[in-house]
């Protein structure tokens, strides 16, 4: 529809996860109108994360070396492990600054319907961790939906054998939410996980 | 939050309309992941688009020569110029395959709340072109909003004084919408225009 060169930034574009073709025009058109500095800019962060970024040898987090930032870090408990299935899992765990140990990045969760099995996760070098028995606790925060449901199940099973203390992160109603717009299972899952309180 | 590279990628898309922080995370986290060759790809793209596309020295609109392919069309009609705010206008003209004429892409419309004068358009481009004669007829087709049409009616008092035909395209409902969804300024739009069916 285009002349060449705006139709294949169009189309590379739209290939991209989120962008229709109506973004991926609208962002060609802005780029086209932008300073080229701008564009190198963005070019560079491109060219730069597919040389520099790699992923830790240890949990499978993004890293920009052997190991992440994470596992490097002397002052993380070695004796508990979070597992999450993704690097952005990782970084809004970190965000709430309520976790101190260490991370497993499992790579995504276990899909019976999108042809995802345990082999296909980072689960053997999650064991391998646990081995040499430093690890003590596991802690299973992976998504709470079907699939994360079903690999925290998985996991728990191959876990608990080997005398691990392992737990999963609590569902219930988000924090400022509103009770009325709490979908079924949600406000099911607050009543069955409900707590004492001590006043 | 991330890694130096990821989170300069993730800034870097961060940027682009219509990609919040979010959504830039998950194209960066796609990245990550993709084939470099895809990768490569798109940087290609993005490198190409700044280095070859320029913008038509008639018309306005994005070229990868001198002129645009429509400006160097013999078979295109120089009498009628259809006159547009973007590029992307002319594509979605030239999709519908019922104007045969050539464009002029003014590079936005007149807003006084942005701060765009009709010294900040490409008016006195068009005013270049319409000197020698040749053009007869001027299509306003500018956006239908408010900016759209005091562009359009600008342009109209500076040129039928020039003996043109000056037309705006027509208002009115969407083809294929249905009348109880239409807005009320659509609709009213409509009524005004309304015409006789010849059966």
């Amino acid at each position: 529809m285009y002349e060449g060169a705006v139709q294949d930034l169009i189309d590379e574009l739209g290939r991209l996860p989120g962008v229709g073709p109506k973004s991926a025009q609208r962002i060609a058109f802005h780029l086209l109108a932008a300073d080229p500095a701008d564009v190198r800019r963005l070019v560079n962060a491109l060219v730069e994360v597919k040389d520099k970024v790699r992923f830790c040898t240890v949990c499978g987090n993004v890293a920009e070396a052997e190991q992440c930032r994470i596992c490097l870090d002397p002052r993380r408990d070695p004796a508990v492990i979070c597992v999450v299935e993704e690097s952005k899992d990782v970084v809004a765990v970190e965000k709430t600054r309520e976790f101190r140990g260490r991370y497993h990045v499992l790579g995504g969760a276990i899909s019976p319907i999108e042809g995802v099995g345990p082999d296909d996760l980072r689960i053997r070098e999650l064991m391998t961790r646990l081995a040499d028995g430093t690890v003590t606790e596991l802690i299973l925060a992976t998504d709470p939906n079907l699939e994360g449901e079903a690999t925290a199940t998985y996991l728990a099973r191959l876990c608990k054998p080997m005398g691990l203390k392992v737990t999963r992160l609590a569902s219930g109603l988000p924090v400022g939410g509103d009770l009325e717009y709490a979908d079924e299972v949600t406000l099911g899952r607050a009543f069955e996980g409900r707590r004492l309180l001590d006043v």
